[in-house]
């Protein structure tokens, strides 16, 4: 009962409550989380005077797919040429300008591949190659070797891994080792590539969130210099959070220190590649953007090693979510979630950002009820002001962005189960089936529906909420009593009632045909007050019929009947005598 | 080429390079992201002055799973009675101490759960149950009548929406009357239940994150002077990102502005609920704790609506892997895993973190290499130190943290196929066979390795490793030349071998009898010369055999041959004749 086992702050408005810990029952738990230093323990955090909380974001990073490469890697069966070539041509068609094709000195698929674009015309010429390779002579040589003849811009990506664990045990070298290997490197860079003017560099300091900030900093700059970074000739210089390993803040802050300090800032384009091993790789890619990085590399959807790269397909959709431009065609997400699943071999989740099977879905009640309100508006607002339905401002609750943007339906937006409410099964009913009902039967329907679902356990669909409403409501088979004839006739109306077995005529001057209904019916003991009446019609265009909703009371029950014809006047009989038959069950 | 088509930044280190503008050729999509406004359109930045980037995680919030109700209400097939209860006990197990299990004014199978609880034993005391209702007064008496009789500590949980857009849609009330509203309902809950001393009540403004600051504010001051928060008997004040519309450091400053500014702060327990239709519910969370948020609702594995809620199983193990005990057991998450996916019927994906299929596996090269090194230090470490690996500080490169720590063997941890190199391939051998191969052989089996995945397209178990190893370079049939007999007679060796049908006898005085078999081979007329020589084994124990592994040169070509025996004698002759039958092939 000590303050320790509850999270304490100390901010401006003091310290939470100390005594409120009597309610905090947690124990702990036996992992052996001791194992463990936190990211402060193992890097230095570099800068407090942080700039990027204040800042928003404004425009499309340049995106760089690494689909080809990274996210090959790490699939159990990697791409063969057929599906490197399908993906790779709907990158193009997405519209990405910079595409990471492979690795080519060290898979001959990759190698391959990189020739086929040099021979052909599968890259128009304003996309840009991108070529994979370790620092190592032998490697930067058959990499140069892949792109021989190729007339798009090139960049060649050289990348060593610059912490100190792999440093330590991984590589064995010092800092100042560590340089040397990666500036000769850079050197047979320039001595077997500088002279192609298509040719651009891009160095990643490997495992950059766990290293050093001076010493990335410092290997970073040496390579600006060998490369002669400048605004006509920017050299790219990518910081991998390799494994991610703090809250993302902490990156912002490591990236936001680099975009501050680095030399030739002018000639550099700051790029990212998050991984996601903590859930946030898409919340480091987007901080890290505020803090002063142009260029985001990562995976449509997310594919590479372990879990993945960051995913560029929902960084894109973000912006699009805030009124930026991504740059990228997303208006037909199923076909590219289609070519994704064939390339990698790995199905998206359902409830992934913008493309899962149930993410503009709604079970619930409540969202059901907003999102029926909300499409209502929009369709209001959209004829008051006289705007296309697509193109109007978006406001309808529960639903980030409007699927049809995304070159989906509506379908599958409101889905209902034992946990739905009144607002979906109307909406279901209306889109379906055209059929509105009040508001009063809305919520008389849903608690049949709802025990429904219980008993059954399952999703029920538009059909079957039909079934369940005409065995609710409407009367099918002839019954006690039952309607013989009516004749209207200027202001008398003359209705022929069967009640067991016998005949009865009766003739009132009643308003309306329903009240002559109602008063036949009281002359023949069947006692009924119609409280209100609804009409609506069930199906479409010439195979529509009238459906009238009838509010009645018997006693002290108040209940709901409905009538089918092919009018409007023989729906309300026919509702009427449901309730007449019903009332008298 | 203007500007405009370059992400600018204005900081101390000046404009990036707009001269850069050529090599962005980053053209409109076409999507109409003009629909969308930004999140600081939709609502006002409530601080400016924010602490939380410069705090740090220090010790697990209070976590409530809400699988039960919010993932429960998100599915198809909700839960039947049967799944609940095993989700239940589950959590119970795990040591969740403050579980949301239903909505039980909504739904029949919610109630009965509920008075379940309070009949039986099925919740520990230690555990408190949180019950949700909407603010209405028949739904919050009948949420009373499901607790009737229950001893545990009992939360109810009240909601309503209070943001502009589902105040003016969706409810059609002002703010004043939406306030009014909300305290009735207030009053409803300590009219009905205020008496009771295990009860303690939660209130959330929903949609939280598009709601004024100075709205929410006065809301939840009227709510926790109404219910009369203090240290107590605290009030949980409940903050959701019911979709998520901004980065996550938005939410952060909203979180920060209302611990801050909250009256009786120290009887308030402030809580968040993050969603993920961004991907970024976890960083949500986490720079919400940093902002002083002290409690986190969520879904195991992100269970919920559209995108789901907030991953409460990731952000535990986020802070395990930064050496924070989660105060939550997943030392079986295996078996969590498939309980979690029996009750929801949604299977999780394989790049989830910490629980997917693939999350600790490397298929690169250079990441098998890294991991291969990472555990040979990791035991020697161990063994230097006297610590049992498992108790050992972590720091092996690519795996975040030990799989052993979630009760999973390293058998998936490095996988080989064409992208593979070296390290995993030598790892798998020698972890699978006890075979311990030269870092020459490793790299010339490597190329071999990968011509072949390349050719199969698929990924290679150990097992089909190790046949492709025999095939390379053990011979297996007998062939020519043959070894017939040998004899070491003190410094004397003698050595028969058959070539073309005829028996030849060759007696050396060479140091070794490897020397020795060379020097018979030459005088057959067949040269090699021997490079190294190492001794391995294959198969452990009483079934294992000595390997020989031989590096030789014939004219230019260096290649390696292998040979398999009982006694590394045997083993090591059969090397040699292996070389030697190659080289003269």
């Amino acid at each position: 009962m000590t303050s320790r086992t509850f999270p304490t702050l100390s901010t401006p408005s003091g310290p939470v409550p100390a005594d409120a810990a009597p309610w905090n029952r947690q124990r702990g738990s036996q992992m052996p989380s001791h194992r463990y230093l936190s990211a402060h323990e193992r890097v230095p955090l570099p800068l407090t005077d942080r700039l990027w909380p204040s800042r928003r974001l404004t425009q499309a990073p340049l995106w760089v797919p690494v689909d080809l490469r990274d996210g090959n890697q790490a699939l159990a069966e990697p791409m063969d040429p057929a599906r490197k070539r399908r993906f790779f041509e709907l990158m193009i068609a997405m519209g990405y300008k910079e595409i990471e094709v492979g690795y080519p000195s060290a898979s001959q698929t990759d190698f391959d591949f990189v020739r086929l674009i040099a021979r052909g015309d599968l890259a128009p010429e304003d996309v840009t190659i991108v070529v994979f390779t370790a620092a190592r002579r032998d490697l930067i040589e058959r990499t140069v070797a892949s792109i021989e003849g190729i007339r798009n811009p090139v960049v060649i990506h050289v990348y060593t891994a610059t912490a100190p664990t792999w440093r330590d045990v991984v590589l064995g070298r010092t800092r100042q080792e560590l340089k040397e290997l990666i500036v000769t490197a850079g050197q047979d860079v320039l001595a077997l590539a500088g002279d192609r003017p298509n040719v651009r560099f891009e160095f990643s300091p490997e495992v950059f969130n766990l290293t050093e900030p001076d010493y990335a900093l410092d290997v970073c700059d040496a390579m600006t210099e060998l490369w002669d970074a400048e605004p006509a000739r920017p050299v790219i210089l990518n910081l991998p959070a390799t494994v991610e390993i703090a809250t993302p803040n902490v990156y912002a802050d490591q990236i936001e220190y680099m975009h501050r300090n680095l030399a030739r800032r002018d000639g550099v384009i700051l790029s990212v590649h998050p991984h996601n091993d903590r859930g946030t790789g898409i919340a480091c890619a987007e901080l890290a953007v505020l803090a002063g990085a142009q260029r985001v590399e990562g995976c449509i959807f997310g594919n590479g090693e372990r879990t993945g790269n960051v995913d560029i397909a929902t960084l894109a959709l973000n912006l699009h979510a805030q009124g930026i431009d991504p740059m990228i065609d997303f208006s037909d997400i199923d076909e590219i979630r289609r070519t994704v699943e064939f390339c990698n071999g790995i199905e998206v989740h359902p409830r992934h950002p913008y493309v899962g099977d149930l993410v503009h879905t709604a079970f619930s009640g409540t969202h059901q009820d907003a999102i029926r309100k909300g499409f209502a508006e929009h369709r209001a607002r959209a004829a008051a002001e006289g705007v296309d339905e697509r193109d109007l401002a978006w406001r309808v609750p529960y639903l980030p962005i409007d699927p049809a943007d995304l070159g989906r339906g509506y379908e599958a937006v409101i889905r209902v189960n034992s946990q739905s409410g009144k607002g979906g099964i109307a909406y279901l009913l209306e889109t379906e089936f055209g059929v509105e009902l009040p508001r009063r039967l809305q919520i008389d329907f849903a608690h049949r529906v709802q025990e429904h679902a219980d008993a059954v356990g399952d999703e029920l669909t538009a059909g079957e909420l039909w079934t369940l409403f005409e065995a609710s409501y409407l009367l099918r088979e002839p019954s006690e009593p039952e309607l013989v004839r009516y004749r209207l006739d200027g202001e008398q109306t003359e209705i022929a009632l069967r009640i067991g077995g016998e005949e009865r005529s009766h003739r009132t001057s009643a308003v309306g045909p329903v009240e002559s209904l109602v008063s036949a019916l009281e002359a023949a003991g069947i006692g009924i007050e119609v409280l209100s009446l609804h009409q609506t019609s069930v199906g479409t265009g010439a195979d529509s019929d009238a459906l009238s909703l009838v509010e009645y009371r018997r006693g002290a029950d108040v209940r709901w009947a409905a009538g089918r014809a092919r009018s409007v006047l023989e729906a309300s009989f026919a509702a009427v005598m449901g309730a007449s038959g019903r009332a008298g069950a």
